[in-house]
């Protein structure tokens, strides 16, 4: 029983590489993860015949099944992931962490019709979760660690220019509302049309349904968009500023610095 | 009544966190501006029922009496928060400074119409003033200082790539507007209808209202579009510089001014 | 032979600079492939006369022998480009090449008609391949392969970043399509259409043939629309950090590894 | 007379800040580049009466007197500006400068309907040239060249990347008018409504005027979208990097590097 379950555990630990079963285990389950998305975007088209319906259908079944398995298997091995504690306590622990939580969320909207009636079709949609899976694969966990580290070093900067900007937007459709309500009272209807404006001005999206008309609104207008360039340029900054930190933490680790007095490594 | 100023000094103050009563204090204030804000968005909304509207204002009524005080008692509090002044100086000396004129700028609407009749609906929109106070929040105070740091510093230079991108807006407005107003007259009607199309190219976000349709035109307007790469790239180069010069500033600061071995300084 | 081999390799050789016949040589070629480029652009005019038309087929003729006997020629002058390998081997070595593959396919569609019957027009398209010529101009191989080595060593960073991208298009272009399709069951046909709307927003391109008119389907484009600064940001802090990484390296390696005063390595 | 020549140098030389008089003159002249620009502007308005235009003509003709008198004196100055060449030489010497061409370019328009009757609309836009003045202005003179310096240092990087831009662009151009011309011919009627359509995405302008429909244009579309990206962020990552190896240059001129093993300065 014991040598059986650190089998499976080998087979479907995910903190390292582990042989080619685990690899052909993971290639089973990423392959599953991307027919489940393909599915879920087959879905919203109309028009398959009943027959090709059918079949969707048993493969969401299997591949919910087989994601079940997986859950539970995991939570079976969990001792093995965590030694230090106990068995249950184990179970816990992994049923707790971030990516369980995510597996679990995946599959809990297919048992829910067995229990009370409810619409399926946005249920099927939480399926898509399992992509965040996806962002596990070994070979650029590093590369997002990285860039999650940089995000993580400079959130308060970053989250402060999107206090600016949150109080600029909302400064803004106000001031927008009141200029060109008057002229186009269907356009900007009230505050919410004016916050519609102004995200896709500072954005620089510009779908074209909603825009001043008005000497004032233009004006107001070019203001904002220029200030959206800074929107764009001050997190590039902040996080280019955040990577080139980053390196350079990497070389003076790498190089060492010396005193010019003495000589010797500091 | 000294010790009175103490405490509510100590109650209002800014400059740092004290106890629990000034969080309190500081989170009522943060409420109430968030609330009147919602309520300037709520106002552009037609369709409120009179009780609502009614309730509306009286939020608005309790909401100015409390800015009031905090202003009043700011005021009276001054001298603790100016030591070395004479009281009445200090007064004076808080009247001037940036939040106290945006404190009472955003408080004076409401009285306005009490002295003489006026427009309230623009009036109100001044109460989003207050929204500036949010940027005082203790969190990012470093993080929003640090970001005004760099562009300070990177200033002269932000303003001259400006400085080219408004020479260029006016000499390809004008340009536009002598090629394509033959063809179309109603959309590039003068020299502004071509600067608003320069906004809104250059920015990049291009609603559709306004494009040339000529030959020339387009060529212009694909030139003029490829620069405003450049409007973005250029600030963002000069403030991501701006913000890696500030990490290795801080990084030469931290590391030590003396060899560990020698004592001697670097 | 010999003699004329090694004069037409010093001709046609691409690796260096090699006096004025070279330098010709190099003119006529470029010259030819802007021509052909020009060729496929004015064949999607119509309305051109008949003589002008066989002047075009005339020119394109003229090229396609020349490019051909220029690739004949290298052919025959692997040898010399090869001189470690056997005559044979040379060859297959020059033809498994990028370039020579470029060249291969940009005259082969001549070619074709002649052996089984083909529509000429898509096949015309692919002498466009022969732009990819231009990139050896000798000017800019240095720049070039400068952007090319940060984009290398910055791979698995961009790459994380465009599948971070990729996962947030598909749940978003699902999500909007849930959202939006009962109200504009026209434009969010399926959820392709919400793919392409997702690249049109993240994008910032904002074409305007499609956006959300929903309250709730507005607050995710917003969602979105802000995250595609995201989308700019972190490839361009990436990026920033390689080039800054790169002209850090070549400093350390210019400034010279001896102390001039000791000799010593530093 | 020399004493009247050195006087007026003084107060028109533009190297460096010289007393009150000659501020008062940059003033007066800065101020007439503005005025004549704004005339340009109002030029395109149409609707003004009969003295106003009057007016317009009148201040106009009166800048060019003045603007025509500084370019003589600076002329006449000229052997001071160019102490070592001799007075003729010096003239033809300051003559050939970039700015000079720019002040005669903008003077001349207004000369030549004297002579041969010409079509004064488009001459009057010349005297935009004389914005170009402005980026004399002493303040931003400095930052002005930094950034120049970046882009003339950057150059071989910048022409590259846009140079595979332009090289996209004529591609998708084509690929995009073979795909979408058999279903929207009156949108893209050929090569040339391509690039227009290629500028518009890859720079995320995105006016809307032009844009696929097919899904296979739509899947060229976002590729084209999504490399749009890079487009501004290669760019941005090369200027960026320009202006942090400014900074560091600097920082290495001022601090100095010691050498570990004797301790002298390298």
């Amino acid at each position: 029983m014991k040598k059986l379950q650190r089998a499976v555990y080998n087979l479907i630990r995910e903190d390292d590489e582990n042989g080619l079963a685990a690899a052909v285990f993971d290639g089973v389950i990423i392959t599953l993860i991307i027919i489940n998305v393909a599915l879920v975007i087959l879905d919203t088209f109309s028009g398959f015949p009943q027959p090709v319906l059918a079949v969707f259908r048993y493969v969401e079944i299997g591949s919910v099944i087989i994601f079940t398995a997986e859950y539970l298997l995991r939570l079976w091995t969990a001792p093995l992931k965590f030694p230090d504690s106990r068995p249950l306590r184990a179970g816990f622990q992994y049923a707790r962490s971030f990516m369980a939580i995510v597996d679990l969320l995946a599959i809990l909207p297919f048992y829910l019709p067995f229990i009370f009636p409810i619409d399926l079709r946005v249920l099927r949609m939480i399926r898509l979760l399992r992509l965040l899976r996806l962002l596990k694969m070994n070979r650029y966990t590093t590369a997002l660690s990285t860039i999650a580290g940089v995000f993580r070093r400079k959130a308060a900067q970053l989250l402060s220019s999107m206090f600016i900007v949150a109080l600029l937007m909302v400064v803004s459709s106000v001031l927008m509302y009141t200029v060109e309500n008057p002229v186009q009272p269907t356009v900007f209807r009230n505050a919410f049309s004016g916050l519609w404006w102004a995200v896709a001005t500072l954005t620089t999206v510009g779908y074209g349904d909603i825009y001043p008309v008005t000497a004032a609104g233009r004006v107001i207008s070019a203001v904002i968009a220029l200030l959206g360039i800074g929107l764009v340029a001050v997190p590039t900054g902040i996080i280019s500023a955040g990577f080139v930190e980053n390196i350079e933490e990497n070389n003076t680790a790498d190089r060492g610095d010396y005193c010019p007095h003495c000589g010797k490594k500091l």
